[in-house]
């Protein structure tokens, strides 16, 4: 087992650039949260704001990608970034930087996408090299132009319930599992929801996002310093798994109905073939117990590919005032 | 009843500048979690750090408050701040602003107290009147000088797990929360904490703090919108009653052996009498269910005073390099 992509460490990656797989095993009870299909809506949804923007307003969104090193994951993430970028007509600037760039040289390239104006929203492919000091780079963003989500500024801001109106961007799979249930007309409304995981990218912000007034969940967030998660499982309306261990959720300890969404992504390697595969964090049979559940892949992943793609539309809409 | 000061408004005030209650009626069974106790600990400790600072380094923490308008709770609660300054030795910088200072005269007093030498930290006492700007004010307070620890960035990098060590200032009330745990030898490793209240000093960013790795608690945040928080509190190791309502946690909703901190001070009006009591979110009885209890007023209160002054002392010693 390698790279718990959604665990503890700070990437902003989680991995969802895999294969699409067309077989899911036998018949299942849960409805399933199909994230491609929400994905697929919002993104039409965004080609036409991109028009709009583009006819109406003479701008056209730009993401911009910086990736130092040529580490081959990395590499695929970006290019998936871009594809979908061209998918609803938004610009793509890549920055691509040799993995032997400079802390000065790169908070350069940052400073010169935070004043190009073709740049509406740009993301730092992580993990940076060692000699980088990555929270300085990931600070320097300009919070307007924060595509992840994830600058300080715009996470205290989601502390602080100041980004509503949508004046500052959400965490891309935070908000990603929230219109992954609105659109299938999942309400949290006083639901007991449990985070399993403790990661920056979405268990730490998450809790933040579903206790607002407007989604008012009642939120848990366990970790690997719980010391029951059975039980909290076991009166879980909802569970939203994000702790980038293999199948640790299993069907047994669910709440019949429950309301399930895979968020890890762990690449696992067969010892004995050296081959490799894409697993989630909840055994497949839940599906058998859950209410609904989230595939993985196709689940959570497209949604944060495609609240990315959000952030960089509603980052140009706030700069010519039709974001309200 | 009116002003549920730890509710759900932006208040960074909890209302702390109260009258020593002495007679906490008859005997209980639960042991005290002393905040003045504690607060007058810590406070030994930031003298002899303020000594040592102005000694071999030559710099004299200070205070800046900025008050707006004549609210006579607000001049009361910013005295308070002030009063405890001289306490350890903290320079008091005081900006007393008329109730119709316009934005731009306003914010001119920010960027003054972020560019003085004197001014280690500040506060702006809320509310400030309808006609400003809070968050723009808030949010234009240089990061590295929020005696609070409320600046969103700050509360970002709580988010990120970035303010380990200690980088930047945590929010006073969650800190002082720790920190009355922690001297009473209380570790909350794999405790089930229930949080109740969402308001953004206390309830919402509580939770990022206590489910940290060297904490690592479980933390449910339950609010308004929780539908059975008499399940929540039956399992709860740890309450936090950071709410507003007065004594809505009763002693009978308790697990036995509870550690129970009461943070909420309503003001409350006896409608015959006309006189005003300030009275705590936890039923007094609680003590003889609970294993711990903070008293209030005397409890959280006076150690979110101390984590001000705490958060000063901190600013001045990463300033010349000493805080590690």
């Amino acid at each position: 087992m390698e790279g718990a992509v959604t665990g503890e460490d700070t990437s902003v990656n989680l991995g969802w650039d895999v294969k699409e797989k067309t077989d899911f095993g036998t018949p299942v009870a849960a409805k399933i949260l199909d994230g491609r299909a929400a994905a697929r809506e919002i993104k039409e949804d965004l080609t036409e704001r991109v028009r709009v923007l583009k006819e109406e307003h003479g701008i056209t969104p730009g993401l911009g990608t910086v990736l130092v090193g040529d580490d081959p994951a990395s590499h695929s993430y970006v290019g998936g970034k871009h594809k979908d970028c061209k998918q609803v007509g938004i610009n793509s600037i890549r920055r691509d930087l040799p993995g032997d760039i400079s802390q000065a040289d790169l908070e350069k390239v940052i400073d010169e996408l935070n004043e190009d104006p073709a740049t509406t929203g740009y993301i730092v492919q992580l993990p940076l090299p060692a000699h980088i000091d990555a929270n300085a780079i990931l600070e320097r963003i300009a919070p307007d132009k924060d595509a992840d989500g994830l600058h300080p500024v715009n996470l205290g801001r989601l502390v602080l319930n100041v980004s509503e109106p949508m004046t500052s961007p959400l965490p891309c799979t935070p908000h990603g599992i929230v219109q992954l249930l609105v659109r299938n007309g999942i309400s949290l409304n006083g639901k007991k929801v449990l985070v399993v995981g403790r990661g920056v990218t979405v268990g730490r912000p998450l809790g933040l996002l579903l206790t607002r007034r407007p989604i008012n969940a009642t939120v848990t967030l366990a970790h690997t310093g719980t010391a029951d998660l059975f039980e909290h499982l076991q009166a879980a309306d909802v569970v939203v798994a994000a702790a980038g261990f293999p199948e640790m959720i299993r069907a047994e300890e669910l709440k019949p109905g429950a309301i399930v969404l895979d968020v890890g992504v762990t690449r696992v390697t067969d010892p004995d073939t050296g081959k490799t595969t894409l697993t989630g964090d909840v055994d497949p049979a839940a599906a058998d117990v859950a209410g609904w559940i989230s595939p993985n892949p196709g689940g959570v992943g497209p949604m944060t590919r495609a609240m990315l793609l959000a952030n960089v539309v509603e980052a140009a809409e706030r700069q010519v005032g039709i974001l309200v």
